[in-house]
């Protein structure tokens, strides 16, 4: 059995000092306080995810120095985030947890270095795309090998049953993938095919991690469950915000530029929605998507979308599913662990990048 | 525990007959007769395994498509033709080892899909490749998907170890693309890394794929090492004469061009030793190799490849590397299934595609 894992106490003195100073460097409204709190909470376990992940194989081959150059990136480690919560509603982030939460790392790693290569993406967290750096190839075996790393992590795991629901879950998100291919270019897709495309490319990998991770920690049987279900809401719930930033965010601080879906061919909700309401608007992306010249009616496009009112429609839906995700909690008792992962659903909505 | 399987008795009336009938239409030499031989004693099994490759999901997306495409070229099937062999060592092919025969085919599919796409190879078993026919994002995912659904089988088998095998033999696959990768496009890789390559390409999916089958058939630790081993040796003799068919195979025959190996900047044997007794030549291939232009000299190259005896050379080693596994066959038992492995290493040296 793992060790148990006590979490830290809020109110220790030395952990409000430590609070106060990383609030002091953010802007001070309250879900960056809380975002604040939660990071605290969380420090070691992470700290731990990403020792984790820098001890993966860094050969100097193109393969491995495609892979730690992604993962040397950062980004926001949600997913581990949402491992350790879950395990903490069991004993604690032991061992198993920690495997978890990286093996969830490595396979959203290699999702991003297979779609840059699919999309031809030439920036990713601020930085020029592995692809770009070490060649498509590098980035295609690259992502093969994480994906191999991570099963070999959850199979070391031992945990009843999760690696052959992880296996299902590639399937799930590669079947997405290839959904996102068919519709691609067109925004003729329906709203359906848009929602099925994101429980399985995005929503799947949060429901298998927040289970996993209660799997880990010990959960119960219904802890599991009612996790599983908050990672199904949150999962969609952060694709539909993603969606949101791509077509109205500050691309300077999302460091990827404004329609990068779109100019992709990639169908978003706001989008889907905004072309329901105005169908001349999706003739004309149609034709710019077909003549490659999306940046020239860029200015129209984000005006006309805005007109429909269905940037408002998107993030209704997302505080819908949010509040989903906080539904869902709801079975498990009250606790701090409880508090951080409605923190978490909260701040979701929030996130400007 | 899996029904005992009979292998058929090479004497009986009705066998014989249908060899005729098979060996009529086939050049008639000793080796075209022993493979006659050998393909209607395991008629049985790989059709059961060609069933079972037709029933993988046909949905009409460009991922399924593009698996699809490959797959129902056929090849050889030399990996589910050594697995099935391996379980006759045992018991015989049960469906465990039809599982482990049909995942080794769908993770050497699934490499294919992958490297055509990395060295835009156009043209696979004298047709055009599925990335050809479906874009090269279509054939990255089916690739991953292949890989998946040969781990769902082998997770499903049941069989101790061999998942965890498979994803180290995975793993070795993919770092052997990586050292491939890294020495593209010159020829001073030295003979070592050459052999490294060969290893994790070819000779480690061959030699998980005996030993597994054997494993599946409930032959020996003793036998399924012997098996593992003749897998090895006969993994590195397969790539051999692969890369002697490179270049100097009939290239309507083999399906592809000849140098196809070279013009994608990969070294094969020949091509090494040739280089290493005429150093000049080795100089003039990179220098054509940067300017696209091995079109304009190939008739050069074959002449100066054979006057160092590189084909020799690379004939030689292939023949002692087929002994080897032989030799490891040494331990099992005189049975027609040791005869139709032996067969299988003897073939080998004289396919022509």
């Amino acid at each position: 059995m793992a060790p148990q894992v006590i979490p830290p106490d809020p109110h220790d003195r030395a952990v409000l000092h430590r609070l106060e100073a990383v609030v002091r460097d953010v802007p001070v409204d309250e879900v960056a306080l809380k975002l604040a709190e939660l990071r605290l909470f969380l420090e070691d376990d992470l700290r731990q995810v990403d020792e984790e992940v820098r001890r993966i194989d860094r050969r100097e081959t193109p393969l491995h120095l495609s892979a730690g150059h992604l993962l040397d990136l950062g980004g926001k480690r949600l997913r581990p985030t949402c491992v350790a919560l879950a395990a903490r509603v069991g004993r604690g982030f032991g061992p198993e947890a920690r495997e978890v939460a990286v093996a969830v790392e490595l396979v959203h790693s290699a999702t991003l270095l297979h779609d840059d290569v699919v999309d031809h993406g030439d920036l990713r967290r601020g930085a020029p795309t592995a692809r770009v750096l070490y060649g498509n190839a590098a980035s295609i075996f690259a992502g093969d090998w994480l994906l191999v790393d991570a099963m070999q992590r959850v199979a070391k795991t031992g945990l009843p049953g999760q690696l052959d629901r992880l296996l299902a879950v590639l399937k799930e998100m590669l079947e997405a993938e290839a959904l996102q291919l068919q519709n691609r270019g067109t925004l003729r897709g329906s709203i359906e095919d848009y929602f099925r495309v994101v429980e399985g490319k995005t929503a799947s990998l949060f429901r298998w991690g927040l289970r996993a991770g209660a799997q880990a920690g010990g959960a119960t049987g219904a802890q599991c469950e009612a996790l599983e279900k908050f990672g199904g809401a949150l999962g969609v719930a952060f694709q539909v915000v993603d969606d949101v930033l791509d077509v109205a965010g500050d691309g300077a601080e999302i460091g990827k530029s404004l329609f990068a879906d779109l100019r992709e061919g990639k169908a978003t909700y706001p989008l889907l929605v905004a072309v329901q309401r105005d169908a001349r608007l999706g003739e004309q992306i149609e034709g710019a998507l077909r003549e490659n010249a999306i940046d020239q009616i860029e200015g129209e496009i984000s005006r006309r979308i805005r007109a429909t009112g269905a940037i408002e429609a998107s993030r209704e839906l997302a505080q819908k599913l949010s509040s989903e995700a906080l539904e869902s909690l709801g079975t498990l008792p009250a606790s701090p662990v409880r508090d951080a992962l409605e923190q978490v659903a909260v701040a979701m909505l929030h996130r400007r990048k």
